[in-house]
């Protein structure tokens, strides 16, 4: 094996012999150098970043059989392959690194047992970059809990989650290879960490994160918050009367217009920790670069910390983007949440003046326009190994609640042709909306209750109880889903004589990206040498608010397990995140060449 | 008009000049004289039942216009019409007979809001039988709760349930023309009646019927039908180790064979008053009608009322017929009811030696077979308007709970193409099952039970629980049945990438009717003029058991309000009745015959 150089760069790996450019990542993937074979043909790279992605797309366009190959060259995690000879240096230092040479007798028994389970189970070694998100290491606690919970799953699921795995282990290697680091995305990584010692009491006694808007844990992230951001260089930092944390970077003119930025750090119950506050901390990462290389824009940068948006205290939701768009409705101050507590009271004993809240509207002619960072909340970008996407729209939503009335009768007598089955008629609108919305890219459609209140097993059911949530990038597209579904089981529910009702919970209206801020993101992205990804977001966001009175464009960053959101488990890694930072630095550049 | 006679006869009726008969039949549908000129056309008639058939067909071949037109015929339930002049002699005493011009004020006004509400949703007026399934008369009460029911249902159905009440008001005239009565069926109405004062005090108190094995009030309701059958001239009567009446009517040779008859008394909770007892009460009536012609027969008649089919106390169920067919287990003695007690104990205390019950036992070559006179509990007699249906064979079944899981994800965020929706899969499964049971006549398929855990509106459901209920009149067909729809779970599942389990939880052999017994009941049925109409049955009946050792057929009798079982509401008209007591008697005549 040739010897390594102490820190490669990309200007040696392009510009060196085949044989030595192998010799240096043949490693990468374990025993697998074919993977950088194929890579090392598109040569040159513009970024590491560039060089992942070829390699991980050598993975995903291989046959079954050489991916299988791959997952099977991996050492079972800690099992006997610790050992024994066949463990690779880079794997036994990883393994080292989690402290898995330092299990218990306990610890091992039962990974040797889940290991077992898993082998019979699937076929092939449990594989997890066990240096975790942030690259310090999981504990061993982790460890166990990933497997215990990743032997559960679907094999064709979790195929190819150790691929994924596969690749942030070759991540990892590469990052020390090159001798690089993210600096900057491990410190944004520590800020979540930070801000998620925050949480309310009952939640945190059970170790989740729960952050709703201002109680005690969500005015200690404002000041949190707050506090970061004089530290990381903002000129004028205030909270202000619906408790935004607002932020100001002055340019260079003071006249000039300002940029708009921000998502929000209020949390779901038991949440992860990156949904909303990832778009907060990544310009703030930003604007301290800005400030360290004492750079001033020619335009100002204004960052706004949302207070509310995920609508968990009070029924109204978005409340901090609101007050934004002059859309805040001065009827929710008197909703009431489970303690019977107004909205108008818990901002009063937050010090708070919701007199102020009509003044807090912003002047569209002010502004450049909105942009927001947030993680992905779906599976796309993880599948395909992409760390970012640019968002190319809102979808719009409408949700219904719906119950179809048949007649209950017996399972056994009532021929099939004398059946009023109120299920049976969900089921066929269900395989009906499923082909419906598959017929147009980005549309979703779901039934995510679905009930036969007092079901029998020997009766037919008589009535059903399910939700419909009906998404598009567009409003005429998502009316036309929405009236295309309701049509089919009007349809449906005639020809089975059975009756149908329902009530629309939610109508948004869809949020198209300006072409202009979505075509910065996307040469930002290209920039940093990665692949460009558009996709819709499903998910609504502030900048849906911010949609009403001014352009707005959102980038994703990939998440892990699957996209996995409002939950725990919801991740992303501290390199994606740098690559977050660097896109933004890079559309202010971009913003900055037009606005010279 | 012409004058009517003072009691027509059918002779009378079949040779009269067809001018003359329409005038006698012209009015026995309100205001619609076609019904009776299409009827007449088919003279002569064998019966009135034969009649009261070739009426409603032409109501039931008529399109659905006129059938309209019959309906909207007929005046307003205690309506304006009531002090108007459109009222006929026979609507006005119908609606006297059932106490409505007697109404209350706020009878009056309930009457008028449902009627106002029913006349709007439906467009034609509410027609109901007032005269009710005895002949005596609804009380006013039973009528405005009725109204109350019916206005919720589907057009569709209302609309035929309309015609079933004219059919029946029909009858009434036509019995009240001919002076005829249904006695015999009066007198089994009565004893229903009588039997149905016995229920559990939880369930009494609440004006509920509940009579569960060996409690207080089933002891009572086995010493009343023991009673009874002593009473109605059966020669020898007792109680069993198991709880079963068991009453011989002895032939005049004593060594004879035995047909034995029977069915159940006790009930499920909150249950109907016929399930069960009809097939006692028919049997008594028809050998009360032998008594008092003091006939006896070439064979013995053993009618056994059984103890126990519906396992509402203990897990087990058909206690009372497994004793008879050897098929006891022992083992149940030890199972316990919600209070704790045991079987064995529940037996001790009622006086019952569980030691006994494989004495019970019967010799098959002592019999001729067994047959069983059941209420129908489904809804085909009631909507093909026909009293008395032959069953074919009871079907075997198979039951399963399952559970299929896949990935719960985001609603907005998951692309149509990355889902793993569990209850998409089964609602798949749903439309294939349906599609297959409808491939042969008389399967059925059913998933009763239908469920997403902890469903969200904006969640893809992870996991769907349902259950499966399959049946068929073979076993061969039961099985291709479940071996078709579990494949295709499969197939799903795997297309899907989702997981499903499942547990069989019950597997009911099939019992196909004897030839020779079901071609007496088809014989007799055809004697007392009525179209013969084969059925299977797709509930489960101790004749199932029975069939175990010695050839069966049962005979269905009509369940009103569309067969509605295991329910308060079911019902059977005393003239139904009558004919299933004639039927009976048919039947034994026809087996005289054959073993004179």
């Amino acid at each position: 094996m040739q010897t390594k150089p102490m820190a490669l760069t990309l200007e040696q790996l392009n510009s060196a012999p085949s044989d030595q450019a192998l010799a240096w990542l043949g490693g990468i993937y374990e025993h697998s150098a074919w993977i950088a074979q194929g890579a090392l043909a598109k040569r040159p790279f513009a970024s590491l970043a560039a060089l992942k992605a070829a390699m991980a797309d050598e993975v995903t366009h291989a046959p079954h059989d050489q991916q299988l190959k791959l997952i099977c060259a991996h050492p079972e995690l800690a099992g006997r392959a610790m050992v024994s000879k066949t463990l690779t240096a880079e794997s036994t230092h990883e393994q080292q690194t989690a402290g898995l040479t330092a299990c218990s007798p306990e610890e091992f028994e039962t990974l040797q047992t889940l290991n077992a389970r898993y082998k019979e189970k699937f076929g092939w070694p449990f594989i997890l970059a066990v240096r975790g998100p942030r690259g310090t290491g999981l504990s061993r606690t982790q460890i166990i809990a990933t497997l215990a919970r990743r032997v559960q799953g679907h094999p064709d699921f979790e195929m190819q989650e150790c691929l994924r795995n596969i690749h942030r282990i070759a991540e990892i290697r590469l990052k020390d290879l090159f001798a690089c680091n993210s600096a900057l995305g491990d410190e944004v990584w520590d800020w979540h960490q930070s801000l998620a010692q925050y949480s309310e009491p009952d939640y945190a006694a059970r170790g989740e994160l729960t952050v709703t808007y201002l109680s005690q844990a969500h005015q200690a992230c404002a000041k949190e918050i707050s506090e970061r951001m004089q530290a990381c260089g903002f000129d004028e930092v205030h909270i202000d009367a619906v408790g935004n944390v607002v932020a100001r970077y002055l340019g260079s003119n003071p006249d000039g217009k300002t940029l708009l930025s921000g998502s929000h750090y209020d949390t779901v119950r038991n949440a992860g920790r990156y949904d909303g506050r990832l778009g907060i901390f990544v310009v703030i990462a930003a604007v301290q670069a800005l400030k360290r290389r004492q750079t001033r824009l020619p335009f100002h940068i204004e960052l706004v910390a949302f207070a509310e948006e995920e609508g968990q205290r009070y029924p109204a939701t978005f409340l901090g983007s609101s007050a934004l768009v002059g859309d805040f409705d001065t009827a929710w101050l008197s909703q009431t949440d489970a303690d019977g507590v107004s909205m108008l009271q818990a901002m009063q004993r937050a010090g708070l003046d919701p007199q102020a809240i009509a003044g807090l509207q912003r002047k569209p002619s002010d502004y450049l326009g909105f942009v927001e960072v947030h993680i992905e909340q779906g599976p796309v970008l993880n599948e395909m190994n992409r760390p970012l996407g640019v968002v190319t729209s809102i979808n719009g939503s409408v949700r219904l609640q719906c119950e179809v009335t048949g007649m209950a009768s017996h399972a056994g007598t009532t021929p099939m042709n004398r059946r009023r089955d109120a299920a049976a008629a969900v089921a066929e609108l269900s395989v009906y909306l499923e082909q419906r919305a598959a017929q147009e890219a980005n549309l979703v459609a779901t039934i995510g209750q679905w009930q036969v209140p007092n079901g029998s097993i020997n009766v037919v059911p008589g009535r059903c109880l399910f939700s419909l949530d009906m998404r598009a990038p567009s409003d005429a597209q998502r009316d036309a889903l929405s009236h295309d579904i309701l049509q089919r089981l009007r349809d449906i529910c005639s020809e089975r004589g059975v009756r149908c009702e329902w009530e629309e919970t939610v109508r948004a209206a869809a949020a198209p990206s300006d072409a202009g801020l979505q075509s910065r993101w996307e040469q930002a992205v290209a920039e940093l040498g990665l692949p460009i990804h558009r996709m819709p977001s499903g998910a609504g966001h502030d900048a849906m608010k911010l949609h009403q009175i001014m352009p707005q464009a959102m980038l994703f960053v990939r998440g892990e397990n699957a996209g996995i959101s409002h939950n725990p488990l919801e991740s992303t890694t501290s390199d994606d995140m740098q690559l977050a930072v660097e896109a933004f630095s890079e559309f202010l550049q971009l913003l900055c060449t037009d606005h010279l």
